[in-house]
């Protein structure tokens, strides 16, 4: 914490994700063991939230009544559930009683709410998703990854400055490097979207280094790797799905007979080591960029882990100033 | 060989690749090795070709005398270098002297040449590039993966027929299931492209299985699985920087101290097993689909057994009488 700061408000969604409230409450435990300087609002049912605020310092409760189910329609139920725990987190964001929201719930309903409730950045006509990808050099922010899945050249162009902005404050590199995922390395390569918005980041995107292609990305080639939500969410899948089955083969290969087993016990620490270099959960949920508030939204599948992480990740937004960051860096681009 | 019919006649580009033309000609002996049902015609310089089938049986020279550069501009090239081994194998199976064509040079002039030499299947606007990836259960083909970066939502049809009759032939499926790569499972989510391809394909394609998402594909989630041009060859070198990466960081893993290093080599027969599953040379080049003829692109940094397995699918599209599969599978559609 820096010294006379206040520390940073962070709302968490007390039942986002499949394995809330239980690891939800525990990585809120964890997350105010590591950062004495976090605070947090928990949204929720009653009796999950109350009871839990009471046992601990820097908790406060703010009962809910209704929840947002992960096969609701997003739009309409951010409309219809006015008092869900989604809506409310990023109410109260709005209204100064928080600095950041962060649900393990439906991608689309934080989406919704957050850009209904928390507004957009001026100059930012669509907010994106991003996502650090581990790679096997340093991590890369890759987006958008499915906030969008149509795109114009000037959207991605806008991602580039939201996403230098987050790789400033969450990967602290002061001059990211900027790439355009393209299906080849020449200006005039690619879709039509992908040609003009590389004239577009050329001319006016700081530290950008051209078109990088799918090979590429896993090299960590840029800092920040910008594309459309149909492309971006396919790439993440891929990545995840790819690097899931592969680590499970090996780990297959090396189980089927005494001697490999043997063999690959003494392994095992190095491959854990790996395994771990290459979860996602380490980085802490995907961020709503271009909206007035620090906004994270973890996987579905969040554990503690992934929750505390997440919470990490927010205060470290908060702290970063990265809404103000984006402010002006997209009202220069504008000017 | 069916008994009674004539050997399939491959066009072999002897220049083409990086290391041509030795690793080609390399190739052209084991290909004609593995199937004695398989006849060579070779275009290249003379004095590459002429002395090397003058020592093979079932290899015919067609001397040519010029040579189109991996950095030459596809279109003007294969305008500019009318007497160049790829327009002229291109033109040779136009003319039935060959049924085939196969060359590891510059993708785009084997597109250019072919469709212009070969000219296109009735119905399909857009030939596409197809790839097998292997998966971690049975093979898949992908297309499009780099030949068309916008597509229309009927482009995406016609690749589905495509890409059925190539599976059925080369993955020996009868009924292959056929995905569309988006981002959500629901018929209604993805780009506008993907949903209304999915509409079309939903009424018109046999076996269509519905959305397929990245994480899925590494999967084997259906047989046949289509996308644009932009999207699969982004997705196509993820898959492979991806798998490279990871193996090369299990290696590194295994090879950090002296005892690991022993486990390691216990281990070594089993990886290297997995490695060569997930090597696309086993599957031998990618066919250029949609042209009146079999043309089949190899990688440019192909070796020997790359380029026989490109002659043996060469020689296996021509058996299954691809084109003519593909004609009345897009001709039925159409009416």
């Amino acid at each position: 914490m820096t010294e006379g700061r206040r520390p940073a408000r962070v709302c968490v969604d007390a039942v986002g994700g499949d394995y809330a409230p239980r690891e939800v409450l525990d990585g809120v435990t964890r997350a105010l063991a590591a950062d004495l300087a976090v605070e947090i609002v928990l949204t929720g049912p009653e009796e999950f939230i109350v009871p839990f605020a009471k046992k601990q310092d820097r908790v406060t409760a703010y009962p809910t009544t209704e929840v947002i189910q992960m096969d609701d329609h997003p739009a309409s139920a951010v409309r219809s559930k006015s008092d869900s725990s989604i809506v409310v987190g990023c109410r109260l964001v709005r209204e100064g009683e928080a600095d950041a929201f962060f649900s393990a719930g439906s991608t689309g309903a934080c989406m919704a709410a957050a850009t209904l409730m928390m507004g957009r950045i001026a100059g930012v006509a669509r907010p994106a998703i991003a996502t650090i990808i581990p790679t096997m050099t340093t991590p890369v922010v890759l987006l958008d990854v499915g906030a969008n899945a149509d795109c114009k050249p000037e959207h991605l162009v806008a991602f580039a400055h939201m996403g230098i902005a987050y790789a400033q404050i969450v990967l602290d590199v002061s001059e990211p490097t900027v790439g355009l995922l393209n299906i080849g390395e020449e200006p005039t390569k690619g879709s039509a979207l992908a040609i003009e918005a590389y004239a577009l980041m050329h001319a006016g995107v700081p530290g950008f280094c051209g078109n990088i292609e799918g090979r590429d990305v896993f090299a960590g080639a840029a800092d920040v790797i910008v594309t459309d939500g149909f492309t971006g969410n396919v790439a993440l899948k891929l990545l995840e799905g790819t690097s899931r089955a592969l680590l499970s083969q090996v780990k297959e290969a090396m189980t089927s007979s005494m001697v490999r087993r043997m063999a690959a016990a003494v392994l095992a620490p190095s491959l854990k080591r790996l395994k771990n270099r290459l979860d996602p959960d380490t980085y802490g949920g995907a961020p709503l960029l271009g909206v007035k508030g620090v906004c994270i939204i973890g996987h579905g599948s969040s554990n503690h882990t992934a929750v505390a992480a997440g919470i990490r990740v927010a205060a470290q937004a908060v702290r970063g100033g990265l809404t103000d960051r984006i402010a002006s860096a997209v009202d220069r681009d504008v000017s």
